[in-house]
C-alpha cells in the first residue's frame, strides 16, 4: 500500500511511547548488550533534586526533552511540577504532544512554509505550544499562515548571547524584531528565549558564573527595552545543566530568568560530571543515572580487553565513555577508546579489575543527548532489576 | 500487555524492511530536513561497478551490512553477485534474516550464553550463517550449545592484523585455536577472517599498499600453516573500501583473499572520497550517493549560517561533512562546524554561494556508517524525485 511523505512521517511520531512492562522483570546485567540503562531512582532522586532548588528560588523549570527524547521521563518531569517542556524539532515535538505532553516550547527556528503548517496543526491541536522566531521574514510568513489557519502562535524572539547559532542580536534588532510581532496578526509576543550554550561546560564554575550573570544582565537589558515599549515579557527563559544554580538568581533589581531549559540533569554525563567534581559551591550533585552496559567480547592480548560498544553506541561528539561500578564510581585502571562503530577498546592498566571475555561493564556515557538518540529504548531499572522497557518514542525524529 | 524482554527484543528485529513507495514522488528538494538521501542510480552504478572490479578479478564480494543496516540495499548487493553480506551484530543479522537475505557472516565474535542460543536460531533458520571465534572457551561453549540444539555451526577463526581489536595472533596462536575447532562438536571450521581497519583510512594508497600486501601476506602464512595441519580454509575474507583495489590481487604463489568485506563504496563519504582523490591508479571511483539534506533556519549574523542538521543528523567522530552540489561537486566557500545537537553552522568565504534562512542544501556525511545509524529512513531518490523511502531497518539493533 502507497501512502504520502506528509503520512509516513506523521505516523513515525505516534508510535507507542508509553513505558512496556516486562513480563517477568531481567536482572540488569542479564540484558543483551550494548544496552541503555537507566537507574529509575537515581533518575528520579535529580528530577525531584531540581524540581526543589529551582522551586526554592522561584524559578519555573522547563526541562529540554531533546536530551532524552522519552515520554516517560517528561511525563515524571511534568508530574513534579515542570512548566512545560523544551523540544528541539518539530517531529520531537509531535511526538511528545501525541503522548500528551502538550505544553511545549519550540526552542530552534522553524522556517519553511512546510514547517509552519506543521507547527500550525500543533498550536490547533491544543495545550500550549510555543515557538521562537529570530527573522522578520519567518514571522510574515508564520502570521499570514497561521491566520489563514485560523490559529494565533504564541512566539518568544530568540535572543543571540554572542553564540552565533541562533538567536538575534539584543538591543533595538531584537525590539525591532518585537515590535514586528506585534504589528504581525496571527502572532502574539510572549517573551524571550536566551540560551548561552557556550558557557554550559566552561570547566570553571567562577568562568561559568561570570558568563552567565553578564549573558543575563544583558539579555534583561533587552527584556526591559522591550517592556518599555509597551510588550509584556511573560516568559524570559533559558539556561542549563551547566549554569542552573547561576541562572536561577535573580540580579540586583529581582529581575531574572523566568523559568531554565535544563536537560541533563535528569541523567547525568560524563561531561557534567566532570565540571561538578570540585565545585563546593554548588548546591545540588546529581547522579550518573544513565549507563550503557556492554561485553567484553575479545581479549586481542595482554592489557586490553575490547566490548562491544561502539560510537553506535556512544555519542562520541565530545570526550570518552567512563567506566563506573554498581554504586556508580569510576572504576580505577579501566580506559576506553572509540574502536569503530561497533567496539570499544579498554586499556587496562594498573588497579584495573581483572577482566574476561563474556564479562559485563557499565558506561557513564560522556555526552547523554547524542547517546540516547542513538538506542531504541531505555531498559528502566530498578534494585538491578529492568522491569520497564521505555521507548525512546522521539529517537531520530529530527525533522 | 506484558512481554518478556527476549520477545520484544525479536519483535524489533522484525519490523517492516521493504521499500515503502510513496502515492505521489516528491521532489528531492522538498522533504523535511535533516533528511537522509541517496541517489539510486549513483547507487546502482557503485554496486555495479564493485561488483563488476571484483567478479574480472575472481574475487568474491561479501559487503558489510552494518554500513547500510537496509536490506534494500542488501538486497540490491546480491542481486548483482555477492556471496553473502557481513552483519557486526547478531540484532543486524536477525534483520537481515528476517529480510531474506540469508547468506550472512557474523564479523565479530559472539560470546555470552544467551547470544549463543540467539545465533543457533539463527542457524537453524536456515541460509548459511556463520561466525568468527577468537576465544577457546567461547568455542567450547558455542559448540556445546550447538550440538544440545542438534545443529552445527560453521565457523572462521578471527586473526588479529596487529590491530589490538578483535582477532587471535597469527601463527601458532591461530593453528591452536583451529586444531580446538576440529577437535569440537557442535562447530566446523571453515576458514579465516582479517580485517585490517587500521589500513583502511591512510592517506596514501602507497602506504595503504604496503600495510595490506604485508597483512595479506602474513595472514596467508597463517593460512598454509593451517591447510598443512590438515583444516581446509575455504574461506579467507577481509578487506575494505580503502584496501578493495590492493586486496583483490592474488599474492605470487596466486593465493589471496576468497572474498572482501567492503562496506561504504556503495554510498561513500568523505573519507573515502579523500583517500580517493590523488590516486590516479585506482581502478575504479565510487561516486557520492549518500547525502544529508538540511535547510538553513538562522542567520545569526554576516558570514555565518544555521542548518538543522546537527550531531544528531551527521555522526561526528572523524571530520566535518561537506556541501555538495547538484552534481555531487563540492560546493566553495562553505565550511560546516558542528553546533552542538541539532544544529550546523556554515563559516561562509568568498566563493560561498548566496544564502537564505529557509534554502536547502545538501552535505556528504564524513563517515557513512554511523551517519546511516541516526536515521530513521533513506529517502530513495530518482532523477531528483523521492519515490521510496527504505527503512534503515536494522538501525540501532546492536545488540
Amino acid at each position: 500500500m502507497t501512502q504520502t511523505l506528509d503520512a509516513l512521517l506523521e505516523a513515525r511520531t505516534r508510535r507507542p511511547a508509553a513505558a512496556i512492562p516486562l513480563a517477568e522483570p531481567v536482572p540488569v546485567d542479564a540484558v543483551p548488550t550494548p544496552a541503555l540503562v537507566v537507574d529509575v531512582a537515581a533518575l528520579e532522586r535529580n528530577l525531584d533534586r531540581m524540581a526543589g532548588f529551582l522551586a526554592a528560588r522561584g524559578v519555573g523549570l522547563r526541562p529540554h526533552a531533546k536530551m532524552h527524547k522519552c515520554p516517560e521521563v517528561a511525563r515524571r518531569q511534568l508530574e513534579r511540577g515542570a512548566v512545560g517542556i523544551c523540544c528541539a524539532k518539530l517531529a520531537e515535538a509531535e511526538v511528545m504532544h501525541a503522548a500528551g505532553m502538550d505544553r511545549i516550547l519550540l526552542t530552534s527556528p522553524v522556517v519553511t512554509d512546510a514547517a509552519i503548517a506543521r507547527l500550525l496543526r500543533l498550536v490547533a491541536a491544543g495545550g500550549d505550544v510555543r515557538t521562537v522566531v529570530d527573522d522578520a521574514a519567518v514571522v510574515a510568513r508564520l502570521g499570514a499562515a497561521a491566520q489563514a489557519a485560523g490559529v494565533e502562535v504564541a512566539v518568544l524572539v530568540d535572543l543571540d548571547p554572542d553564540m552565533g547559532r541562533t538567536g538575534i542580536a539584543r538591543g533595538a534588532p531584537a525590539l525591532e524584531l518585537v515590535r514586528h510581532i506585534a504589528a504581525t496578526a496571527g502572532v502574539r509576543f510572549t517573551g524571550l528565549q536566551q540560551y548561552s550554550g557556550q558557557l554550559q561546560h566552561l570547566a570553571s564554575h567562577a568562568e561559568r558564573a561570570a558568563g552567565a550573570r553578564e549573558a543575563l544582565a544583558r539579555g534583561r537589558e533587552t527584556a526591559d527595552l522591550v517592556e518599555a515599549d509597551g510588550h509584556a515579557v511573560e516568559l524570559f527563559t533559558g539556561g542549563g545543566t551547566g549554569t542552573y544554580d547561576i541562572d536561577s538568581l535573580p540580579l540586583d533589581d529581582g529581575s531574572g530568568f523566568t523559568d531554565l531549559q535544563c536537560g541533563s540533569y535528569a541523567f547525568m554525563d560524563e561531561e557534567y560530571e566532570a565540571i561538578g567534581r570540585d565545585e563546593s559551591g554548588r548546591a545540588e550533585r546529581f547522579e550518573p543515572a544513565l549507563t550503557v552496559h556492554v561485553t567484553a567480547v575479545s581479549r586481542p592480548r595482554e592489557g586490553l580487553i575490547t566490548v562491544d560498544g561502539g560510537i553506535k553506541a556512544f555519542a562520541a561528539d565530545t570526550s570518552r565513555p567512563a567506566a563506573l561500578d554498581a554504586d556508580g564510581a569510576h572504576l580505577p585502571g579501566i580506559r576506553y577508546h572509540f574502536g569503530g562503530d561497533e567496539h570499544g577498546i579498554l586499556r587496562l592498566k594498573e588497579g584495573a579489575p581483572a577482566l574476561r571475555v563474556g564479562d559485563r561493564l557499565r558506561f557513564a556515557p560522556s555526552h547523554c543527548d547524542p547517546t540516547v538518540n542513538l538506542h531504541e529504548w531505555i531498559h528502566a531499572a530498578r534494585d538491578g532489576l529492568v522491569t520497564e522497557l521505555w521507548p525512546v518514542a522521539a529517537r531520530g525524529c529530527g525533522w
